[in-house]
């Protein structure tokens, strides 16, 4: 496949010659993501300032023939904002699209570019009393369209759902150059076919997000955060139905955490927990607007420790100590990495399959890859696991991926809880969703996407 | 367009002869909806018992031409789960498959068929200490898939969403016959397109859902429910911005009612609001599972009152008195009835537009159709107002219509936010919807339904 050499000469002509990139170390962050676990080669970067722009962008596109890679702050871990290396395809930035176009702090919503970062609008909700409740480790880096078309979750899942349950209204550029306008601040909206939910975590693939209405939530005023360690999973749930009886929907993460984990952490990180040691703990964080939810947060506890549910525990006393325990569950990850390589994977299951799941895949990597050990560890209120699997220099990951992959599958879970497909998890996809899903899928991509425009590869194999 | 006259024979051979009916007084509950306001007649009606029996009457219906119309509680108030007149249509009711499948108290999920009524499902949430947060006035014979289908509102869509935010998995049967089964028990599950949201409030156009995982939430221990009256819609959304710092999320309803929606009620129920009388009244419930609700509550009024927000207001100080309090909302639609002729509108506008409109549309109304009075109420919590227009006999319908319908487009609102379209509104979803959203629905349609199988003639014109 080839596509004219003058492509971005027209692309400049159209746009101005300040919004195509071509060539040098200013194309390099828009070629590869961040990990630099997939490196690619665009034929040109485009940065676009309008919705309008976008819409030409797509016509002298698609009169080229070229493939398009709708990108936001490029924080995906699935390599589903970059390039292939083929230098045919189009980095369509959305960066320069970044203004907070609207904020109503009565009707909580707010209104946002694709390329607005996701701190900048939480810190516009922030401004006016309110609360944009995604929240992830990118969120400094990370947009708005890109948060929209990942679906992404986040810290706050349990509480508040993923970011679908947060779109109130979408601005799309379809593959054929419409521009679909559903920009409405709409609570409840049965008006025909809710169209935007195509688009929202469907990764670029069926259109481009150029801007979005978000909800916003009230901020609570009262938190309060607790460790505390448990004999097995099994235990961990029966502290999570105990939790929902007495804190209700005020529980905004509910995180378990392996104690080899917080081993590495304590190696690595230097940081230990206030507690007793044991096999497996659970960090609990509530919100609320209103007072008395530390009373009830230490009945909780002290019901937990009658019934004999959980070992030890620990309320912080201040936001600092509060910040303390957090440390040990966002350690997790580094002291990992430090401590050499692991295979990783972001996964879910009905949350009563976690104990079951976590037991059977352990046994079978036991059994199928000796040596390996497994760092556990995620939002247990969301059925989300990161299952990750320690292993030595010359490891086989597809055998790893397979055995905790066919575990996941086994138990009717998902192989990506929130990180999506991107062009990493493409085969593996095909492998666990139904035949008559997979057709559906296709049927939707060309019938939005016949001639293959957007993002191709990526979810679905061209 | 005709069908095979052996057609319910056809169907009663497959599916044995008690599934089909064909005729006499068992057949006129499928026929026309409950109001009586879109007769229509069926070829037959077919009651399968299984996800396998509508894959096979689904198979027979596309072989002989004949389209099906999916029917769960026949509850709609749009008209969109009735045959048309032709005499060719079948009605293919839910009604028979109406198992709860599985029930789990501690990952908080329920699985229901299409056909088990929205009470069933409700009472069995309740007996493991769990809510399911879908509550309507139909709640006694609407059914699960109905509910799904139309992605039902209801009155705690200001807390919980609408149904869509509570839809784990489908299963869905496509107008080809094949079976999607994605019954997943997940709460993020970013792999691959989700397909689902394609037919939550598609009105049974796209595919049939027999079946539906559905997400619990826990039940609060408290309540709190309390009438303000206040001079304006205004003053109404300064309180529900008081009520949002004070109470958080945790009020689940905040409903508008209009002086003349409490004059109808005092008139016709013999009901009398225990506050000053004013010209408009909030009604506002709020539930937590954390004791201090009504500590909370009352400085919220004491705020109300000291701000002048709010002219008089009282508290329940019992279960009785909250429900006193709620009759008097809950006997609005009757009263009016009593009063006399209406033409009802079920519209939504972003909240803080909700003043403007009222004003915009009541001022348009007196000066293009005299002597109607207006009768608004609703959930402002949601931008959900029942705009409607007492008329004389004799009135135009289409003129009060276009009045207030314009009105709600002019302030970028919806012209259906919880009922649908149906039949009922499919010409006027042509006149306020854009063209560029009308063309991707019917692409939808046709690349579901190229054949027009599923319910022709509703939420888009055949």
């Amino acid at each position: 496949m080839s596509i004219p050499s003058d492509l971005p000469a027209r692309l400049a002509e159209a746009l101005g010659p300040s919004a195509v990139i071509t060539e040098g170390p200013d194309l390099e962050p828009y070629a590869v993501d961040w990990r630099k676990l997939f490196p690619g080669r665009p034929a040109c970067v485009v940065r676009p300032s309008s919705t309008d722009q976008v819409v030409r962008i797509v016509h002298i596109c698609r009169e080229a023939g070229a493939s398009i890679v709708p990108q936001g702050g490029n924080t995906g871990l699935a390599g589903g904002a970059v390039p292939d290396a083929s230098g045919t395809q189009i980095v369509l930035s959305l960066t320069r699209m970044a203004a907070v176009r609207e904020l109503d702090a009565v009707g909580m919503t707010i209104e946002a570019e694709a390329g607005c970062i996701l701190k900048v609008a939480q810190d516009a909700a922030a401004a006016v009393g309110r609360l944009l409740p995604i929240s992830l480790a990118a969120e400094g880096s990370a947009t708005i369209g890109g948060v929209v078309a990942a679906n992404a979750g986040g810290v706050n899942v349990l509480r508040y759902g993923m970011t679908r349950n947060l779109v109130l209204g979408l601005e799309v550029v379809l593959p054929d150059g419409t521009l679909a306008n559903g920009l409405r601040r709409l609570r409840k909206d049965n008006a025909g076919y809710d169209w935007k939910q195509l688009f929202i975590g469907s990764e670029g693939t069926l259109g481009i997000v150029t801007a979005a209405v978000l909800r916003l939530v009230p901020r609570p005023k009262h938190s309060v955060t607790a460790l505390l360690s448990v004999t097995d999973p099994d235990a961990a749930l029966r502290l999570l139905a105990l939790a929902q009886d007495d804190l209700g929907d005020q529980i905004s993460a509910f995180e378990l955490i392996s104690g080899t984990s917080l081993q590495l952490v304590a190696k690595h990180a230097g940081l230990k927990a206030p507690i007793a040691e044991g096999e497996w703990f659970v960090l609990i964080e509530a919100a609320s607007s209103l007072a008395g939810l530390r009373e009830a947060a230490e009945t909780m506890l002290g019901a937990a420790f009658e019934r004999e549910i959980a070992l030890d525990g620990v309320i912080a006393e201040s936001g600092a100590q509060a910040a303390q325990l957090w440390a040990l569950r966002e350690h997790v990850t580094e002291s990992e990495a430090r401590e050499g390589k692991s295979v990783k994977h972001d996964v879910s299951v009905p949350l009563t399959a976690v104990p079951r799941f976590l037991a059977e895949a352990g046994k079978t990597l036991a059994a199928g890859v000796p040596g390996t050990r497994v760092n556990a560890f995620g939002h247990l209120g969301d059925g989300n696991i990161h299952y990750n699997v320690l292993v030595d220099e010359g490891h086989d990951a597809a055998i790893v991926n397979r055995i905790v992959h066919d575990a996941v599958a086994a138990h009717g879970g998902s192989i990506s809880a929130e990180h999506g497909i991107g062009q990493y998890r493409v085969g593996e996809l095909v492998r666990y969703r139904s035949g008559a899903e997979m057709t559906l899928a296709r049927k939707l991509k060309r019938t939005l996407d016949p001639g293959g425009l957007l993002n191709p590869g990526k979810v679905l194999s061209p």
